[in-house]
């Protein structure tokens, strides 16, 4: 194994609670992408398995080239690739009885933009860079696989239409970069402000609520 | 902060004046991706902005991936996160005039274009990179933000569809390797090479000329 | 030229013969590339000679990215470079008279698919990657270059629409880094993973088969 993982650094100074909440997150967005790949493409197995990986591991691994933790966290520790690939298959068996329902392709995002804009931003403070970086990678690495998702099957991503997706995992980040800089960096800290993201994110989905537009056009894309 | 950081040991080499031209194609690009969300897509006011920051940020972050230079130095120096941003919230709240007007755009990507294939070029022969690898580089530091920008909202990038994109990025990419080769690589050299880009560009799009096709065939894309 | 090079590394371990393999995957992968170019798009020649670029060298820098042997190799070595521009160029040369063939794309990316899965492979374990990895990393070579052609030219990438086109390249994978842990990784254990995966593949595209789907519907994208 490499010499330099930035994960192992980084996990040693948390709790496991933080990689079981990270794992979760990687779960949600694989189940996601698998989901988002049944409905809208009707991919074979492979198809839908690849997809549901890309969406969760996409994030972390544009996290880890910002970073410079290369090579990605997401891709050394096996952990990641079986839960990922374990969410992208059971989305498969599953396709039949889920195939009518959004609604939880849309709570499984909201789940791993959550987790990952947290962890995301604890992750570059904890490798020393300033707190506009953090929040950054914070929120690339909440939208980053949902965007690569979106890209592969010929969407606009999600992030750039939008109905209030990059804000909340930016309040998010902003959130746990505040609790880190009072000391507070651990599972109450991430599940809090994870816990912000996903409901300003759902009350956005739910009341169809959306940023301000150049006119009062309607949407598109 | 970090200890390996591409930008401080390139810039200092040169003037201030070279940040402020890399500056000024961040903004350029910046205003271009933001106008282009608002033109083709009508994002709202956070998917304007994101379009901007990827347009105006994406190139120097493939750029500083292929030179080993992570983390990209447009991710860490907080100036051009500061003006990424401002020329995607200029553009959105500008964008009520400019909507009929597409030659700001135009214009905005051959600023942006120029000022990178030159900047490309000279920071990776500061990091001695060899002169094939710098042009090559150069150039695409140049078309990548564009390229980025135009898969994120479904077009067929400009530097495949072209009418004379990648051509000019490449004869600044290759005179600025020439001047550097001279011992030339402060402001005037890359003035110079990014004028003659802005202009080859420029001329391509006025006269509407195009590269050979493979057939006499109408142009599609 | 920078001190960090995976490839010479990796290369002097191994016979100049697998550096043949790899450029000629290299040259597949660009005719493949600009022939898709000339016959779905109709590109002019700067396009269809980028496009052939970027789908012969995009799979390896992924490699490299995830490898943290960047710069990437085929950046860094002209003969990467070469390779792809000239099969670039060859295919706008050829591009009337073979523009009604399929078959040779699909051959030629066939070709791609097997070495870059075998070599990727090869090269991770060099580099003393895990197993797990190693595989991932060679199946991601492999379908890495052909993924970012389909997404610039607004197509759903071949390796979610499949039709068997990951799964023999993680056969191949599969293949080589058994043969590499009883200490065959040479021309031969190479050459025979590949042609494992271009049979498979090329069996899969001649009767049509493909992987299961969740419901037995008519194939879309």
């Amino acid at each position: 194994m490499p010499p330099k993982s930035g994960i192992s650094r980084v996990m040693s100074t948390h709790s496991t609670l933080l990689l079981v909440l990270d794992l979760v997150g990687t779960f949600a967005f694989a189940l996601n992408g698998a989901m988002t790949a049944v409905r809208f493409v009707r991919l074979d197995i492979v198809g839908v398995v690849t997809l549901g990986m890309f969406t969760a591991l996409g994030g972390g691994m544009i996290r880890d080239i910002l970073l410079d933790a290369l090579p990605p966290a997401t891709f050394l520790d096996w952990r990641y690739l079986a839960v990922a690939l374990a969410g992208g298959l059971l989305a498969f068996v599953l396709s039949r009885g889920l195939e009518k329902l959004s609604m939880p392709i849309i709570v499984l995002d909201a789940v791993g933009l959550s987790v990952f804009a947290v962890l995301g931003t604890f992750k570059a403070l904890d490798l020393n860079f300033g707190v506009v970086q953090a929040i950054m990678v914070g929120t690339i690495s909440a939208v980053g696989g949902g965007t690569i998702r979106d890209v592969m099957i010929q969407q606009v991503p999600t992030v750039l239409r939008s109905e209030l997706y990059a804000i909340p995992a930016l309040i998010a980040a902003g959130c746990a970069a505040a609790t880190y800089s009072f000391g507070h960096h651990g599972t109450v800290a991430a599940l809090s402000a994870a816990s912000l993201c996903f409901v300003v994110r759902m009350v956005g989905v739910r009341f169809d609520l959306h940023a301000p537009r150049p006119w009062g056009s309607d949407r598109s894309g």
